[in-house]
């Protein structure tokens, strides 16, 4: 079969298996989860020996190590592929649930109730867990998915898939509700971004060039996660210590990811008495600085900061900063240069809380907290299929509620329309 | 200016008016859309004399009589676009509103709180009302909207662009907050359609083929609206005197609208005794059949159903009818032919009840109710700006919550990331 055909009939049977998994009880879905982890368990040498073909050949491609790592299914690995099954296995079963009801003055009764998307298309880069942890929320959730992992790790993917397979079909569902799709031909991803007959959501998670290219090739709607550029803004009042530990906890405690801080903006008034203290803390950590002028001069190892380091990810233990006249000047760069993923206010001044808090319009907005918590584990909701910097349907970490849509449910007894 | 400059113009202009109206008061946006009011009450005159440039034209150029009264502005239209407004003006503001809120075990408390989608694109065919009720719902919920009417109505539209910039300049807000584009130019669609970076959701209103343009050449995420091919499944246990009246008004009240009922599907143990009887009073009304044999036999006036009858909207007093074995016959009927709209029940039956709103998943699932209230105003959402067949973000009819999303707020006292 062409790529062409193979992709088409397997959206084909993702749609029909989609029906199903819909109407899948809970218990059942549930089991199908904790079936799958005690087959990642008992097949964990099968896996590994997989993964290690897709190891040799990375090297022997000359990947960079940090490819390779990423690649690698360690014991440690499996072990969390395990945990998190077993973690969505407990979480609440969003399809069914009410969100809200209300009565008509006609009698009618007017309902919201959650129901699965139904057919989500995952395409992801090159760590192998992305398969069983998104596979698994989608499940839950009543979905099916198309898994489209990197061609790197096709044998990792395949041999998990197999696993996920076996679970399905002893639980008398079927193995189309999780289908990992076996070619590695670019031109897969193109067909699958072409079926929205029959696939409801695409959702990218890997580099910006992968999902500026979904998102170009798209016929689907796509949730996407572009770059998080977080601010934490130290503000007049700010209780210096606490700024303090938020400013360490939001730049260093992981500096490669979507929610660490990378522009830290200070109050005039407090620049001189927090930046130096700050900074040396922060820069014996490793942390080198970008500073407005006024910033350099209280931070003597600080480079001068360019136009081009505000809107920067550095994703790196690099740090821009700037000094503000006010919280206003402080919302208006996070205007312009910022990316709508996480900000931080840290303050003690009641109206400038509820202010940053009403005005700043990005995912997630803190008061007094590290931007590191933007994370579906962090903020309540389980476990997540990513964060969302697109406004429409989900805004920020993605749990199972937002793997669901709603349908109205009217109870009546005859009513008509006047 | 080119039609590209002046669209991308319009963009950026938008995406700025978008940022003010976020923060802008309930009380002036309500201001605003009463004052919109007034100006159309004062400006009739005008309004119609502009309309009637258009009118002439329509007529000129041959358009249908159908189309060239969709195209007038009456005294009644006038009446119900300040009816419109006074009502959207006092609907509840979405913006802020906090959907729930929960405690973390580390003492963070996490809200979604109510925000607007940004600047909203509508794409409408001839009625020039939709412009005062587009804009009106999305203003109320805080976004800038860019409206392109078709070309026919080109001198209504803008006269009416100018009464709302009008009450927009009065309230001290921008102007680019609604614009009306005013270039006849299709290529302005396809411009717009592109701008990505500015406009956060595009809303088609319109036939098919505008729908599948707008899905076709967009890059920015759509709601959109396909067709509604409505059934009422009448089961074993139904009251036969309610399933009259529920599908003579499915059916008959207004047979032109998405919510009307097309197929009308029957348990075979009551066909005998409820289809000539309903067949009778939808007969002396207009209805034709397209009738399965078995419906045919009890049905004197019935012509033959093809494959092509199953899944048509007719639009029209056409009702197709089926005998089928039970329940499961009929979702099955509903899940290979339906459009994922608008379906009802009549049933007695407790169990029944309750598995047809589990399993049915489209928009809009009734019990013992017409399919007529598959409506904004009808199920208590306000005014509506369509309704959706679009799983993501909005399933069904959109109110003015459907024109925000929820952003997070945390409120710690200096937590940070363990």
């Amino acid at each position: 079969m062409s790529t062409e055909a193979t992709i088409i009939a397997m959206a084909k049977a993702a749609k029909a298996a989609a029906k199903k998994m819909a109407a899948c009880p809970t218990a059942k879905k549930n089991a199908v989860l904790l079936q799958i982890a005690q087959g990642l368990e008992q097949s964990a040498k099968f896996i590994q020996s997989e993964n290690l073909k897709d190891v040799e050949n990375a090297k022997a491609k000359g990947l960079s190590a940090a490819m390779v790592d990423r690649l690698k299914v360690t014991d440690s690995t499996i072990r969390s592929m395990i945990t998190g099954l077993t973690e969505v296995a407990q979480l609440h079963d969003p399809v069914g649930a009410v969100t809200s009801t209300w009565m008509r003055p006609n009698g009618l009764q007017v309902a919201r109730m959650r129901i699965p998307l139904g057919v989500i298309g995952i395409i992801y880069e090159s760590r192998p867990n992305v398969t069983i942890d998104a596979a698994a929320l989608c499940l839950k959730a009543g979905n099916a998915t198309i898994l489209r992992g990197g061609s790197e790790a096709i044998h990792s993917n395949q041999a998990l898939a197999a696993i996920v397979a076996g679970a399905l079909t002893n639980a008398g569902l079927p193995t189309e509700a999780v289908q990992v799709i076996p070619i590695t031909d670019r031109n897969a991803v193109t067909v699958l971004l072409k079926q929205d007959e029959c696939i409801d959501l695409i959702i990218p998670r890997g580099g910006e060039s992968l999902i500026r290219f979904v998102v170009e090739n798209s016929k689907i709607p796509v949730l996407k996660h572009y770059k998080g550029v977080c601010h934490v803004y130290v503000d007049a009042s700010a209780d210096l210590a606490m700024a303090e530990e938020i400013c360490f906890n939001a730049k260093v405690q992981r500096p490669g990811v979507c929610n660490a801080m990378e522009t830290l903006l200070v109050h005039r008034s407090m620049a001189a008495a927090f930046l130096p203290r700050m900074a040396a803390r922060l820069g014996a950590a490793g942390v080198r600085f970008r500073g407005c002028p006024e910033s350099c001069r209280l931070i003597p190892k600080a480079e001068p900061a360019t136009e081009a380091d505000w809107p920067e990810e550095y994703l790196d233990l690099i740090l821009a900063v700037k000094v503000v006249d006010n919280m206003d000047a402080a919302m208006e760069h996070i205007a312009a240069y910022g990316s709508d993923h996480t900000e931080t206010i840290v303050t003690a001044d009641y109206e400038r809380a509820r202010s940053f808090v009403r005005q700043v319009n990005s995912s997630v907005v803190l008061v007094n907290a590290s931007t590191r918590f933007n994370d579906g584990g962090q903020l309540g909701l389980g476990a997540e299929i990513g964060i969302s910097t697109t406004k429409l349907h989900a805004f920020g970490p993605m749990g199972v509620d937002e793997l669901t849509t709603t349908k109205f449910v009217v109870y009546g007894d005859g009513q008509v329309r006047q």
